[in-house]
């Protein structure tokens, strides 16, 4: 009898390495294949990148608490972040959606109202998508395409050893908006005439619901001349996403825990839910901030940038990924990204 | 208090333009919008095309009768027919899945052991995607990047006056097909023993379960010299179709019934069901054809090519869109396209 393997057996990324096995490209403007956060074609001096993202209702939005509009902005900011992350430019997008009839033609307004001003603000141009019904819920997929010069894409392979890893702005604080959030919902189905008073935890809840990708550091890299030599951006949590890097650039690492950049407001959230903050800044998922990493020759200039944090270097594969305590004790870097299959990922 | 419309108000097309108004593009390499079978991009002398599909378990297809690499294989090659349509070649594509847990891995491997054979059967690179889970069965969603040169785009736009309307193959026969698989499904629910015998559907089942693009067809355009002047793929039916090439191109046509091309079996099959072949041909949909226009210089050309039919000719707007019956008396063409809010399209 032929064997049968749950899908949860396998998690996401097992899932997404047995259906999409490495293979040499027949068409000469392949030359990225799957493994990054797009995939990239050449044609002439430029890269045109590509990248795809499916949200599903239930799974990775909650409609209890995610506005539509704010649900098409984050769909859309989502995907740019992919461009970014191979220093791209993100250029046009594509939206698939299928909804069941429960909702209505004003409810998709206020979604794609979202999703157009995401690509107003990131200069983007909708350029068509499909939709169809469904029986149960929605579900969105997006594609966006971007474009880059050929000698400026930057992959996940491509650290060396002694480069600096770096990362944009502060991490953990969607997570913790999410959980703000989830408790609120539980609060709101026990008593439904309870007013949230959300005004402790604005930053936290708008890094979940309407976070925004970090264009402005591929502009800065663009002004001062500095070229990462591997990225990808943090939506499964810095911990997951460090070993992409590591295992695509054949290295090690050394992460400094009391380097991490965590908001004020996140580790009081993460406090009041018994979570460490390093480790919501490690395992969060959903910052949409980059994680790069530079020659030393490149540091002046990044030090001088206050949204850039130097929070560890790239070491010799042999000696292992390593987070490095303030006592100076090393702890292997686990990843503890989100099983879709096993978790409901909210 | 604000309206509420409901979904099946709109339609699947008038949902698409309302959602995807036409706006001017931001960025210098857009150069087609939504509206076309595909989005295109300008780099150097070549266009970049890209289209995106979903389909959407107990939508667009029913597993009781779907084999799974059947599935697979259908909808890439649904998507590279978007691409065959602006005269393009498909050169890579992006698969979205969302499954629930009752999927294996095994149904999983199944489904990309089909979208693996249609990429290399038509050439196409399989570069990435994303993977989720979902509460309710399959969603997959498509995203297909193909490449032409600049001057030989063909879009729904262009069709002139006085043009031959041509179609490639026959039509109607994968709607005979899903009359057929239907009639099983009820026969088999009914009796599980039952065993179905299908030797009298070949050709329309396989027209169904695994069509294929017409490669072929825009070979043969670039070793003849020929460019059409405009043309769609025939996903929703020729009705459809060539309602949309008229509204693109301001224009209107003529269609002759009798030239309809429509195989035996086909004929046979319909009949059984009641349905009046031409009518199956006009409206059937997932025929996958190409619908094209050509300028009658070309005439000599395609009358030797045994997969074209020339079906009518483009007439100035001001003279509607019509079939004209074998008794000479003229009928307004009407879309029967598939209202996907109010009708079930299996």
């Amino acid at each position: 009898m032929a064997e049968i393997t749950e899908l949860s057996k396998l998690g996401e990324f097992g899932l997404i390495e047995r259906l999409n096995p490495k293979q040499n490209p027949v068409n000469p403007s392949t030359i990225l294949g799957n493994g990054d956060d797009c995939a990239a074609m050449s044609y002439g001096n430029k890269s045109v990148l590509v990248s795809t993202d499916c949200l599903v209702e239930g799974i990775h939005f909650d409609m209890a608490y995610t506005p539509l509009k704010h649900l098409g902005y984050k769909a859309a900011v989502v995907n740019f972040s992919d461009i970014f992350a191979c220093n791209g430019k993100p250029t046009q997008l594509l939206v698939t959606l299928a909804v069941s009839s429960k909702y209505s033609v004003q409810a998709l307004d206020e979604l794609y109202s979202g999703l157009h001003l995401a690509c107003e603000k990131y200069g983007v141009d909708l350029v068509g998508g499909d939709t169809a019904s469904s029986n149960a819920g929605m579900f969105l997929s997006l594609t966006v395409l971007g474009e880059c010069n050929k000698d400026t894409i930057v992959q996940r392979k491509g650290a060396k050893e002694h480069d600096l890893l770096c990362v944009s702005g502060d991490l953990g604080a969607a997570y913790a908006g999410l959980l703000v959030l989830q408790r609120e919902k539980v609060t709101f189905l026990a008593n439904p005439q309870s007013q949230p008073d959300l005004s402790d935890y604005q930053y936290v809840v708008e890094r979940q619901l309407k976070p925004e990708a970090r264009m402005d550091i591929i502009q800065w890299f663009s002004d001062n001349s500095v070229l990462p030599t591997s990225m990808i951006d943090i939506s499964d949590g810095l911990a997951s996403e460090v070993l992409h890097i590591c295992k695509h650039s054949n290295v090690g690492c050394e992460i400094y825990l009391d380097k991490l950049p965590v908001d004020y407001e996140t580790i009081k959230t993460l406090e009041e839910f018994d979570i460490v903050p390093d480790t919501g800044a490690l395992n969060g998922g959903e910052d949409y901030e980059l994680l790069f990493t530079i020659n030393q020759n490149d540091y002046e200039k990044v030090r001088n940038n206050k949204n850039i944090t130097v929070i560890g270097h790239i070491t010799d594969i042999s000696l292992g990924k390593k987070l490095v305590t303030p006592q100076n004790t090393t702890i292997d870097i686990k990843a503890q990204g989100w099983n879709h299959y096993k978790d409901h990922h909210p």
